[in-house]
C-alpha cells in the first residue's frame, strides 16, 4: 500500500484512535507492514465501531417477479448438469460471498414430477419452506416425508438429504434456506456428495412426525445426540392452529404480535445450532412497533399481505413474498387487511448470536415507537 | 436392648460381615450404645442388602370395589370438615406412610356438581388423573382448566392448587398421586393453606394449553425457570392420538409395547422433578417381556382389559383398575383383547431415581422372559 | 387395628381435616381397610404437616468418648471377620435405620498398618475423613491415592473400592460417610463383593489429582461422563489455604462464617449426586447468626474449638468431634478462641435436596438472630 | 458484471454444478441479476468447497524482529492520542479485517511505568498474555489484578476495562488476544467508553483470585451468570507446575504433548464464549504427530525453543515468537531441546466451533504421521 493510499480513521473523542500523519509515523507503518504488523491506532476506530454496521441492506423480493424465472431455470438446465435448479437472492452488500442477508443464504428452488436431486450432506445447516405444487418430499438419513405448501423441513449439519417430486404430483417450488455464507467465513465447510448418489428411505414414510410430533409426549428409549431436532418436519396445519390458539390468550409481542419459535421437541432450543426459525401472526389491522436486534432474518410471507418498515424504508408485501432485515436495524410490520390474519415464517441466525452471548435488542423510543417512512 | 434382643445378620461370605456374639463383645456393645453408637458389624449386611427389598407388595385395587366406597364418602363427610373427600390406597407393607407403594400417596377422590375444594400448596408433588364424570376443573396458580376422562393434570410443589365441579356438571371421580410420603422422608414437607381459602382465577381459562401444547412450537419472550413443566393439563384425545400412530411406525419395547412418556415441553424432561408419568398401548394380543428396575410405579387402566404379573403373581385388569409394581420386582403386561388395545396411566419416582443416579434395570432372561405366574 | 386404637389428628383450621368420629364411620373405616384403603381425611393432619418434623435430634459424638472404643475394635475384632472395624454413629431418632442423621450414614474406622479391607461397590456414596495417623490409603476404580490428617477422599456410587494402610504406616482413625439409609429407603442399593476381594492399581499413584487437581486447568481429550467427580482426594493443605485467602477478601456468611463447597472440577456442581461437602472457617470470635434450611449435616472439626447452638440446645465442641444438625433446626456456630480460626468440615445431602427442588431457608429474625441457649 | 466477466465454477462430478455457459443462459444470468437473484449453479461449487480453505496463511512472527517496534511505539504516539499503543498482527490473507489468523486479532502492546489506558467495554472478547515487565495490572469491572511475565488474565465480552502499568514498575509489553474481527463479521460489535474514561476499583486487589482461585473449591453463596470465567487471572506458576504434575502421569497426546485447557471453574467450559486458551508442554525431544482440525489457533512460546510444521512449511520458534495455525491445516510440533521442556501459550476460536457443532479433526495417516517439511 502506498503511503498516500493510507486510510485514517481520526475521531476527535476521549477514548478513542486520533494520530495524525506524521512523515516518521508514515515510514513507520512501512517497517510494520514489512514485517506483516501494523499500528493498531490507525485501524482501531473503523475495527471497533461503536455499534454493528450491516454490509447487507434491506431487500424485498417479490415473487411475481420471480416465479417465471424459478419455473423456466427448469426448461435452461437439467438436474444433472445443474446439481440443483435453485435462483438464489443475492443481497447487493453482499454479492461476494452470495448472501441474501448477513451469512445467510435463500434461493428458490424448483423439481418438476418424478424429478430427484442427488442426495449430499454438508456442515451448512439447511431448511425448506415450501410454496406451491404437489409431491414434494425430502428424505433425511433415510426418512422420508412428504411435503406440503407452507410445510417447513429441516435437513440439518452432516445429514445426508435429498429432495423429490414423486411422478404423481405438480411442479414444486420451495425456498431454501442455509447458512453455506456462515460455513466458509468460518471456514468450517465440508461437502460430500453420497456415494450412491440416492439414499435408500430406511424407516417407515413419516416416521419422525410419528414419534416426534406428539404434543408433550416423548416416546420412552429413543436417544438422540445431535445438535438438531429430531423432528424434522413442522407441518403448516397445526402450526397455524397453534398460532390461533396462542393468539386468543395473549396480547402478543409488541414488536412481532403473536410469535412462536419452532424448536427442537427434545430440548426446547432451537431447531438448529446455527439456524432458528419462527411464525408469527398479525392480527387484522395490527401494526407493531419497531425494534432492533443483532443477527440476520429472511421472512417469507406465508399468509396475507402487509408492509415492513425496516430502516425507515417502506416493504409492501403480499403472499410469498421474501424479504429480509439485516443486523441491528430497525423494524416494524403492519397487516394491511382489516378482517384476515397475516403470517410472516421467518429463519435467522439467532442460535449463533445466542449461543455466542451476543444478542442484544433495543426498542425504538421515540415517535410512539414507530418509523417514519 | 438387652443382649439376647441383638439380631444376628452374620453371612459367610467373604468381604460380608462374620462376628460371632460373644459375652464381651456384647458388652462392648452396650458400652457404644451408651455413646449413642454401635458396632458397623452387627448390622453390617441387613443395611448393605445385595440388593433392594421393597417393603412394598404388589396390589390390585379394582375399581369395582372401590367406587363405591368412594362415593359414599360424599354423603359421610362434607369438603369443609374432610378437606378432600379422599379414599387413599394404602400398601400393606407401607401403612405406616400412608403409602400406596414405595413413597408414593395415591387416592380417589369425589367431588359434586357445584363443590369446590379449598386451595393449598405443598411440597409435594400432585397429579390427578380424571376417571368419570363431568365438569371437573382444577386451578393452579390461577391457571384454570377444565378436565375429561383420561385427562392429566399437575398441580407441582409450591404451587397453589384447587380443584372442583361446575355447577353444571356430575359426580366426578379421579385419581389422586403425590409424593407426600417422600416429602416427608427426606423431611422437606412445607404445607399452607390459601389465605383466602380460594383463589382467584388470573389468565384467560385453558390458556396454559395454549401456549404451551402445541407440537414443536414456543411462545416467544416466555420464559420459565420452574422444575415443573409449565404445561399442566395434558389431554386424552390427543395422546391416544399420538400413541396410536406411534405405534405404525415402532416395534414398541419388548418390556412395555408401545410407551411415551409425558414431558415437560420446554425441557423435554419429567413433568415434575419428583414424578414422572407416562401412557403405554398394549396392542391386540401383545404379552410383554418381563424386567424389573428401581423405582416404584403406580398404575391405572386407562382402556380395556387385560393382566399383569408382577413378582410372579397374576393380577387381572380392567378399566380403571389400579396396580403397583414396587421397586425392583419382576413384571410384564398383557393385553387380554385379540381386537383391542390396552392403555395403561402410570406415575412413577423416576425422576428421583433419574436424578439421584440411581436408575437400574434388567431383563428377565430365563423361561423366554416370561415369568411363571 | 381396632376402632379405639384408631389415632386423631383433627385440626380446627379452615382448610385441614376436623372429622370427628362416629360409629358410622369407624365401621366405614374397617370396611375401607379390608379393600387395602382408607379414608384420607383420618390421617391427612398427620401426613402433611406445616412444616417438616424431624425424627431426628442434634447430637454431638465426642472423640475423647468414642476414641479408645475405635481403637479397641482393632483387638476384638479381625478385618476378615468385620468387613470393616467402624463405630458407627446411632441417632436416637434413627436407631432403625443406623444413621447419624437423616438419611446419612456415618463411623468412624480404624486400620492398622499393613491392613487392607477388601474391595467392594454399593449404591452408596461415600466418603472418608482422615482424623489421625500415618499411611492412609484409598484406591478408587485403580487410582490409588495416599492420604493425611484433613485429607478429603470420595469413594462414589457404583466404584470399586478399599482403603488400607502402608505396612510403614501408624494405626489410622478417619471418618466414614455414607448414605447407606437413604439407598435402602430409595430401594435402589445394590453391593457387590471385588471378584479378587482385592483390585488392582492400574494408574500411576496420584494421577487422580495430577489430573484434575489444578486450578482451573483441565486435561484435553479426557472424557468423563459420571455424576461424580473425577478428582477423588481433597487435600487438606489447599484447602486451608484456600479458605484463608478467601478470607481477606470476603465478609462471609452471616450463618456460616469463610464456607466453601468442594466441588466437581468438571461441572462446578457438588462431589458426589447424593452428598455433598464443605470446609468452612470461623475466624476469631466469630459467633454467627442463626438459620434454617432442609437437608440433613454431620460437621467434623477440623481445627479450633467452639460450640454450636441447635435447636436452641449448645453443643461445645474440640478438633474431631463430630455433631450432626437435622433438617429445618435453627443452628449458629462460634469460634471459641479469640486468636485461632475454627474450621468445620461437613457433609450432607444438599444435593438431594437442590436436585428434586427441594431446599429451603429460613434465617431467625427475632433477638438479633441467636437462639437463646 | 459483463458476461465475459462471469466466472465458472465447473466441475465434472456426479453430484457437482457442471453448465457451461450459453448465449441464452448469459441473458438469463442477466435477467436474475437485475432482480438481486442469480442462478445457484453458477456459483455452487465455489461456495460449497469440499472442505475448509483457509483465506489465512501460517506466520511467524519473531519477537526478536518486533521488540524494537513496540517499545518505539511509546516514543511516537502518547496512549492519549493512540488509545492503545500496539502493533497488530496481520495475516497476510486477512488484511481487509486486521486478523492475524482466522478471525482472531492480535497485538502487541506496551506501556510505561505509571501509564494507564481508558477504560471501556466491547463486544469482542479479550485477554492478554504478559511478555514482560513489572508492575502491569488489569482491572475488569472494578477488579483489579497485577500481572507477571506468563500470566494469563480475561477482559471478555461487556466487562469494563483497563491496563495500566505502576508508577514503580518497568516498561511492559503483552500480547493482546481478541475477536474483533468475528464480532465485526457477525454484525454484533459495540463498543463503549467509559463515562469517567477510568473506573474505580470496588473489589480487594486479586479478590477475583482469592474467591475462585482455589482447587475444586467454591465460595458458598457467590452466584455468576454471566458467560465467561469469574476467575479472570491464571497464573504461570501454578500453570506450569499443573502441566508439570500432570506430565508425570500422563502419555499425553500424540499431536499436543501434554495439554492442558484453561477453563471456567464454575463450569468447566471455555473461559469465555468465543475464546478457548491452553499451555502445553512438550517434552524434551518431543516431536508431535501432525493433525488437523477447523478453528483457527494463535501460539505465543512461553517457554524453550522448537519448531512446528504447519501445512508443510517449517516454523522455527524461541521464547516469545508468535505464530498461527490457520483451519484445517495440518501442524506438529517439536521441542528442539533434549534437556529443558517447551511451554506454548495458545488461544483460539474453538469455543464458537464447539458451540455451532462444527469441530472436526482428522490425523495424519501417512508418513508415520509426520508432514514433510
Amino acid at each position: 500500500m502506498s503511503r498516500a493510499a493510507r486510510a485514517n480513521y481520526r475521531e476527535d473523542v476521549a477514548g478513542r484512535a486520533n494520530v495524525e500523519d506524521t512523515p516518521e509515523l508514515l515510514a513507520y507503518y512501512d517497517q510494520l507492514e514489512n514485517l506483516r504488523a501494523g499500528a493498531l491506532w490507525t485501524v482501531a476506530n473503523k475495527i471497533e465501531p461503536w455499534q454493528p454496521q450491516s454490509s447487507s441492506v434491506p431487500v424485498l423480493w417479490r415473487y411475481q417477479d420471480l416465479r417465471a424465472h424459478v419455473l423456466r431455470s427448469a426448461e435452461l438446465v437439467s438436474p444433472e448438469k445443474a446439481g440443483r435448479r435453485v435462483i438464489y437472492l443475492n443481497n447487493p452488500g453482499r454479492k461476494d460471498v452470495a448472501a441474501a442477508v448477513g451469512w445467510l443464504y435463500s434461493g428458490l428452488q424448483t423439481m418438476r414430477p418424478g424429478e430427484l436431486a442427488s442426495a449430499h450432506a454438508h456442515s451448512a445447516s439447511a431448511l425448506r419452506f415450501i410454496m406451491e405444487g404437489q409431491g414434494a418430499y425430502t428424505i433425511v438419513d433415510g426418512h422420508k416425508m412428504t411435503l406440503g405448501a407452507n410445510d417447513f423441513v429441516l435437513t440439518p449439519n452432516g445429514t445426508w438429504h435429498e429432495h423429490g417430486v414423486s411422478a404423481e404430483g405438480t411442479p414444486c417450488i420451495w425456498q431454501d434456506g442455509l447458512d453455506i455464507p456462515l460455513m466458509n467465513a468460518l471456514e468450517a465447510n465440508f461437502y460430500v456428495v453420497h456415494p450412491d448418489l440416492q439414499q435408500a428411505v430406511t424407516h417407515p414414510v413419516g416416521d419422525s412426525t410419528a414419534i416426534w410430533g406428539a404434543t408433550a409426549l416423548h416416546p420412552v428409549g429413543h436417544t438422540w445426540d445431535k445438535g438438531y431436532s429430531p423432528l424434522f418436519k413442522y407441518q403448516w396445519e397445526p402450526t397455524y392452529e397453534a398460532l390461533s390458539r396462542y393468539a386468543r390468550v395473549t396480547d402478543g409481542s409488541p414488536y412481532d404480535g403473536v410469535i412462536m419459535d419452532y424448536v427442537n421437541p427434545l430440548t426446547g432450543g432451537p431447531v438448529m445450532q446455527t439456524i432458528g426459525a419462527s411464525m408469527q401472526m398479525l392480527r387484522p389491522g395490527e401494526h407493531t412497533k419497531a425494534h432492533r436486534h443483532t443477527g440476520s432474518f429472511i421472512y417469507q410471507v406465508a399468509k396475507g399481505q402487509g408492509w415492513s418498515v425496516i430502516n425507515g424504508q417502506r416493504f409492501d408485501w403480499r403472499e410469498r413474498d421474501i424479504f429480509c432485515v439485516p443486523s441491528w436495524m430497525f423494524h416494524e410490520h403492519a397487516n394491511a387487511s382489516a378482517s384476515e390474519d397475516a403470517c410472516l415464517f421467518c429463519f435467522n441466525d439467532l442460535p449463533v448470536m445466542k449461543a455466542l452471548g451476543l444478542y442484544r435488542e433495543q426498542a425504538l423510543a421515540e415517535n410512539g415507537g414507530r418509523q417514519a417512512a
